[in-house]
C-alpha cells in the first residue's frame, strides 16, 4: 500500500495531485498542510481501500516536517514511496534594483530552505526505489531569464533544480529529481499571467496534474533523476 | 579618476584584488570591510594619485550597503565604475540530509541576500559602461555537481549566476557577469582543498587577480555580460 505525501495540498497544483492520487485504490495520501485543523484544505474523494491523512507541515516552520513523521509514525506510516515538495509561495516581482528585500528573502525560506528541512526529514523513511519530487519552474531556467519577470521567484526554483541534482548524486537508492508542471491556471499561475499581460495562464490544473502523475510514476534512476523533467516528460537544461 | 569598490577585502582575493587595483595610478579603491575600524585590513601599497579608502560593509547587516554610498556621497565619490561582490563565506560541508539548516540558510544571507543588497545600492550611482561583478564558484556549476562536496556553499554561488543574468537583462547600460576565479589558494580555498584530500588548492591568489582584472578589463555589453566567467576568461554553462 503505498503512501505518497504531497505538501501545500489545500489548493492549486498541490490540491489536484492529492485528489488524483486518493482516487487510486489503497493509497495512503498524506496531506502536508500549514494548519491540518483550519478549514482550508477541502474535502477530496478517496477510492477503496486509500486514506487521505492530514499532517501539518508548515514551510514558515521548519522544525514541523521533523515532527510530522513522528506523528506519522505513530499512525503506522514508517514509510514513504512518493514525496512530492509542492508548498511554495511565488508574488516577489519586480527589478532586482528594486524588490523587497524581505519579500526575496521569505521566498527563499519557504521555497528553497523548507522543502531541504522536508528532504532531511523524509530521507530515513526512504527505502530502495522510493521518489522524491522537488517542485520547480520554467522561471528555474538560467538561459530563459530574459524573458522573466519573477527574480525572487525563479531564483528559488533555481535552487530546487540544484538541490535535486545534488540528492540524486548523494542518495543511488532514491529517484529524485527537479519537476515543472507547465505554466498553470492557480492562483500564483493566472498571477504571473496577469503579470505579463494575459487573462489566465495555458494549462489546466488536471492537464499538468495528469502529466506530473505520469512522470512520476516512469521515473527511474536512469530515467529522470537528477535532471529537470516537465510534466510532459520533456527536459530543459538549467 | 576610476572608482573601484571591493568587498571582503581584508584577506584572500579580495585582498589580492584590491593590492593589485591600488597600484594603478590615480584610483579610488574602495574597501568594503565588515569593521573599517579594526585592524583585519592589512596596509597596502597605493600609487601616484591612488587612494585606498575604507567603508563599512557588512554582509551580515543588510542595510550598510546602503549606508556605506552615502558615507561614499559625504566623501565626493558619487560614481562607481566598478565593483566587485566578493565578501562570501563557505564553510557548509557535509550531505544535504544532514547539512545544518542554520548554516544553511546563514550562507544564503551572506552570499546571495548581502550581494543583492549592495546590488540595490550600487546601481543609482553606475552610469553607462559601468562594471557589476557577481563572484561565483565552479561550485556553482550545477553538470559539475556530482564532484562537489559542498551544496551549501555551492547552492549559493549558483544563485550569484541566476542573478548575474537578471541584472544584465534589467540593466541595459551596465556590464555584469559571474565570475569564477578558480581554486585559489585562501582560506576557503584550502579549507575546501583538504576536505578534498588535497593539500592545498590549486591556483595561487595572484594568479588568479590578474586573471580577473584582464577578464574585468575587457569585459563589454557583448563580451562576457550575463555570463559565467572564469578568472581565465573562458567560460562555463550553468
Amino acid at each position: 500500500m503505498p503512501n505518497v505525501l504531497i505538501t501545500g495540498t489545500n489548493r492549486g497544483i498541490g490540491l489536484g495531485l492529492a485528489k488524483a492520487y486518493a482516487k487510486q485504490p489503497n493509497t495512503n495520501v498524506i496531506l502536508g498542510l500549514r494548519d491540518p485543523s483550519g478549514g482550508s484544505m477541502p474535502e477530496i474523494e478517496v477510492a477503496d481501500g486509500s486514506k487521505a491523512i492530514k499532517v501539518k507541515i508548515d514551510s514558515g516552520d521548519i522544525p514541523s516536517a521533523k515532527k510530522a513523521m513522528q506523528e506519522l509514525k505513530s499512525q503506522g506510516i514508517d514509510r514513504l514511496d512518493i514525496v512530492i515538495a509542492n508548498a511554495a509561495i511565488g508574488d516577489c516581482f519586480g527589478a532586482l534594483k528594486e524588490v523587497d528585500l524581505g519579500s526575496f528573502e521569505e521566498h527563499w525560506r519557504i521555497n528553497v530552505l523548507a522543502p531541504l528541512a522536508l528532504w532531511q526529514a523524509c530521507v530515513p523513511l526512504m527505502s530502495e526505489g522510493s521518489k522524491f519530487v522537488w517542485m520547480s519552474s520554467g522561471a528555474s531556467i538560467m538561459d530563459r531569464v530574459p524573458d522573466k519577470l519573477d527574480a525572487g521567484y525563479g531564483i528559488t526554483k533555481s535552487s530546487m533544480n540544484y538541490l535535486a541534482r545534488y540528492a540524486h548524486f548523494e542518495e543511488p537508492s532514491i529517484i529524485t529529481f527537479a519537476l515543472s508542471p507547465g505554466w498553470v491556471q492557480t492562483d500564483m499561475g493566472d498571477r504571473g499571467a496577469k503579470w505579463a499581460g494575459m487573462e489566465k495562464a495555458p494549462l489546466t490544473v488536471e492537464e499538468s496534474v495528469s502529466g506530473i502523475i505520469k512522470v512520476v510514476g516512469e521515473a527511474t534512476k536512469d530515467k529522470y533523476s537528477g535532471l529537470h523533467v516537465r510534466y510532459d516528460g520533456s527536459q530543459s537544461k538549467w
